[in-house]
């Protein structure tokens, strides 16, 4: 249930994800019947609903600068092709083994493994092709936006992150802990606001840093309740089974500071987050105060 | 042995090739301790050695327009990146499952599968990063460039030619060989000429569609090539064992024409090729020419 001390728990920017969703269902990855089995993979996946919370924060973040939120469709559906991506690699038996995602069984337990490793791929080139084909901007700023994009997403960023969370195995503490995520995890969610604010252009940077620096908070903001709701939400709110980063053995910010105070940096981090969006956005930023409070109050 | 009725056979331009020989050698992919494991990973593979054709490609086209060909090292350090992943991809266990690649054990019998499915997702960011950070050239010709390699690389490309090799059923005759190999290797070939028309900018319409005849008809040749050494080249040579795509019951250009007939092919092939690209470069094609009987002849 959600905290009582959190009035704006409940609300959540519906408008801009049914925006999201429209976009998404309108996505074609394939003209060819050939690789029609490929496209029905992809979608399978992309179209498996979720709060889609990093094309949403890309919205809300082109309305916090000033700007019409359908603008940056483009990066948005490319935020959630990479979010999807990432999902469909982490459940392969190789990797976290997980038969179960967003409520339905995963990619590879219903079209295979080899389709599923390609499925994550494709989702990945598209979003690539997505942005750098469909995004509106001068080419500099889709440019830089699509350069933060790529380096968010690899050794650096997601990719490096996975790799630290299922082949590392040497015991690193709080700080790697932190480390870990912010790349797994924060800088995908970091990056759904910078790379609006790459394509805003000509954004003063006390605004640019003061955004940057909300956007870093919530992706830590993020991963912490993400690993209190795998103890203490239910299965049917995670859409997988509940217990399961415990089970194979994972450093959480539960396991390294116990459910108690992850908790209690959960809500330092919400306070920081609302602090420094307030002085970045004021009243432009009412999408992504009601974002940051979700994150912070979904369902514990 | 070499074909005698191509007296270039021997010919490759080496020296493009230890430009990007010493240009992948000096990348580097992680600053974090952390993740080093994975860099590892990514440079064994990468640096496993290989004729480096799509990258020398890329040179050798600059070289062909009148430009350095150290000024594409970004882009063909990008193609060659993008050639690794989808390497160690293809070699893993739910996909064609080969021990061997290059003349090494393949990276997954080395490092794991888990760790061989993000260095591959690791090498297609990094590509990404490489050129959208280093390539010179004004921001639309890059984003062009960019544009064009994710294309390449995607569902109507590279990765949905492999879900047509992979997972695609059902016979699908000559045309249907030819579109899955268009999509599978001639995308990527065509690119690695292609993306420098992007980045060259002021280039004249014809000449760029000659390049782009000469590129197309360039990936038929090399996966003709392919087909024919899986069956009549050695195992050295191809660095993994022979008749592996016969074992896997593929379609290949020998299955479907007989090895007399993929060699008539692949002649015909060479010829178009050589014919369209003297129209397109002249005198400065010179390099691109010795790639092109290279393609044609190692080897049988």
């Amino acid at each position: 249930m959600a905290a009582p001390e959190y009035p704006g728990a409940a609300q959540y920017p519906e408008h801009l994800r049914d925006q999201v969703d429209r976009y998404l269902e309108s996505l074609r990855f394939s003209t060819e019947q050939a690789a029609g089995g490929l496209e029905e993979a992809m979608r399978y996946s992309l179209l498996a609903g979720g709060k889609r919370i990093r094309p949403v924060l890309a919205l809300a973040t082109a309305k916090a600068i000033g700007r019409e939120p359908v603008w940056v469709l483009p990066l948005a559906g490319a935020l959630e092709l990479i979010h999807t991506y990432s999902l469909i690699h982490d459940d392969l038996p190789a990797m976290d083994d997980d038969d179960m995602r967003r409520g339905k069984p995963s990619l590879h337990k219903v079209f295979g493994e080899n389709v599923a490793i390609l499925a994550g791929d494709g989702l990945y080139a598209e979003a690539f092709a997505l942005l750098l084909s469909e995004q509106q901007g001068d080419p500099a700023s889709v440019l830089a936006a699509a350069r933060e994009l790529a380096q968010a997403t690899g050794v650096r960023g997601m990719v490096g992150g996975q790799y630290i969370d299922v082949a590392e195995t040497a015991p690193f503490g709080p700080d790697g802990l932190r480390r870990l995520h912010e790349l797994k995890t924060g800088k995908l969610i970091a990056a759904s606001v910078g790379c609006v604010l790459d394509l805003g252009g000509n954004l003063e940077h006390e605004t640019i840093s003061g955004f940057r620096a909300f956007a870093s908070e919530l992706g830590v903001l993020f991963q912490i309740v993400d690993d209190i709701l795998d103890v203490a939400g239910s299965a049917q709110t995670l859409g997988k089974p509940q217990g399961s980063d415990e089970r194979l053995g994972k450093r959480t910010y539960v396991t390294e500071f116990g459910l108690r105070g992850a908790r209690r940096l959960a809500a330092e981090s919400h306070e920081r987050a609302r602090a420094v969006l307030s002085r970045a956005a004021g009243e432009q930023g009412a999408e992504l105060s009601q974002i940051t409070d979700f994150i912070a109050t979904r369902s514990y």
